[in-house]
């Protein structure tokens, strides 16, 4: 048990970004609202799994939909409220602790705003280790778990409860109420006891986040090459550095589909690589060869100031560092490509771990 | 309180289908389900709204989509189970009876299926006293009553709550989840207590259905000219006779639009009239002059057995007789105009009374 305060969750939100992979959203976004709610209402007190009592209700809170829009819309924080009012008089039992379902820029941050504003604690795990598109793309539907049922609300006032015969449907009719409710809503759920989240939740990513956030945070005050600390720090696999020559991007159908090309600088000069996302980058290729896919992360990165770039933000003539990160080792399992590896997402290859492929 | 069983229902489907007003799906399809129903687990109790008790739960049950989709989807009545155990949990406490939304085909079916089933009585009302496309369309939202909580489900077992700030996002909401489960689902909404059904229900509304369709079944057995007959034992007022010349249709959004063509036969010959509709016939021209818009029913009926035609079952060729009704008066208030006249769909005409138009 540690408290998370201002400090903490500037390193966290960068730390997420970078486990974002390009998705999750913006972490300046994200941070505004966890700090302005620490402001007001003090640090939250943060729990590891192994403290979490096995009949507990934990339940995560998130954001649904795609991260383009959800910086456009307000978040007024009668959200968590509604959220947490739902899923007490669903359950008719207290809930324990709230916990982030992804790593991402926003998605790590909200459940610290909705955790500070209700005086509840924090689980330090998730359903990831890093972002994905779909709700049902968590560890805990490898668990067995159903996503439902599920409460979502929009910054509105609206409210909806879903119970799903499986966590595809869950996916098909909450994405359809968040279209209808302009792009991106409030939500809980995978709503666990705590059993279940000792054994299938990505435990201490909270932790991880912060701890890589720092090591971006205070890499100028190192010595030695910025890029090789950075590179040591992440744990991270180097799979191209070069400019932003060309950008494709739409939101469609929920979703922000795009495809990034790079010009090679540095060592790099005169190849090029394509980065393509779904909210999150999917897949990269150096030269027309595959570099790395799905699970697996694959992080666009400031070169100078090594701050993750969210696939939203990305600019023509940027100049940027594809970094290559091993995903949560459940993913690379049949069950975990099956739900999150390149097939599932229409790319017609196998997964192959990215420390082979770049080998 | 009287017994509702397989005769009744044969009566109460056919004048249902006229106020159906062409919409409300297909007679036979709600008939057979209500019928299957009634054989198995005997007739239904249907109540005066005036035996209900103030303050007891009455639950309006429906089905929500294109009604060309819902005569394609089976109705496999664990629909009904699942909507009840909703509706009961939801507000924690007994449901004391059923009663059906709309007048139509399948809508005016439903609730006696339910009923049936469950072995709940019905109430001898509903809220529109004919059939209109959008759920906020009914009387109940005048009486500024939230069609939310709603509860929905489809064929497969996926269940959603709805609670909405109004009842157009009801409406919002609720039609993107029924596109997502494939066009069609179950659904329960503007639950009320007994005072306001006896406030802002159109009553009696079941009785003059089966009263219409025995009108129409006896038509062959009585002397005199049958369309004489129909037009007084429905008080329809004739506003074309023709045969369908062209038929454009298509199901979008969730509903079915369209518009169909005639070339008068009979005393209309040499005339055209054009009849447009969203799910229910909503405007009617002859020879370019409006003669008939929505909230006055515009029906299409046989012109040999008077058997109403619902814009699903248009075809090239047909022989119909367009007959305009009166709607049920709170309709022709300012508030129900502005839910649901001619403007609200689009029509850049005023309401004129059908029996001003066709003077």
């Amino acid at each position: 048990m540690r408290k998370i305060g201002i400090s903490e969750i500037e390193d966290i939100a960068m730390g997420a970004a970078l486990l974002g992979a390009g998705g999750g959203g913006d972490p300046y976004v994200g941070k505004l609202v966890a700090i302005g709610a620490i402001k007001e209402h003090g640090p939250v007190t943060m729990l590891d799994p192994e403290e979490v009592p096995d009949d507990a209700l934990i339940v995560p809170i998130a954001m649904m939909g795609a991260p383009t829009v959800l910086a456009e819309k307000a978040i007024n924080g009668g959200e968590y409220d509604r959220l947490y009012k739902m899923v007490k008089q669903f359950f008719g039992r207290e809930i324990f602790a709230f916990m982030p379902i992804e790593a991402g820029g926003v998605n790590s941050m909200l459940p610290f705003a909705a955790a500070a504003r209700l005086n509840m604690p924090i689980i330090d795990a998730d359903g990831m280790g890093r972002a994905f598109p779909e709700l049902q793309m968590v560890t805990f539907t490898m668990g067995g778990m159903s996503a439902t049922p599920m409460a979502l609300t929009d910054e509105k006032g609206n409210t909806v409860i879903f119970e799903t015969i499986t966590n595809k449907w869950t996916e098909d009719l909450a994405r359809a109420v968040t279209m209808s409710c302009g792009g991106s809503v409030s939500i809980c759920l995978f709503c666990m006891e705590g059993a279940m989240l000792k054994k299938y939740a990505v435990k201490n990513i909270v932790t991880r986040s912060e701890m890589l956030g720092r090591a971006v945070r205070t890499i100028k005050e190192s010595a030695g090459d910025p890029e090789e600390i950075f590179l040591a720090a992440t744990e991270g696999i180097k799979l191209f550095k070069g400019k932003i020559t060309d950008l494709m991007r739409e939101v469609r159908d929920g979703f922000n589909f795009g495809k990034v090309l790079l010009e090679g600088i540095g060592e790099f000069k005169g190849s090029t690589a394509a980065v393509e996302f779904q909210n999150e980058n999917l897949i990269a290729a150096v030269d027309g060869e595959i570099k790395a896919t799905t699970p697996d992360l694959i992080c666009l990165v400031d070169t100078e100031t090594f701050i993750p770039i969210p696939t939203d933000a990305l600019k023509y003539g940027k100049r940027v560092l594809a970094v290559g990160l091993k995903c949560y080792e459940s993913w690379r399992s049949e069950a975990g490509l099956e739900l999150v590896g390149p097939r599932y997402f229409g790319y017609d290859t196998d997964y192959i771990p990215i420390e082979e492929r770049v080998r």
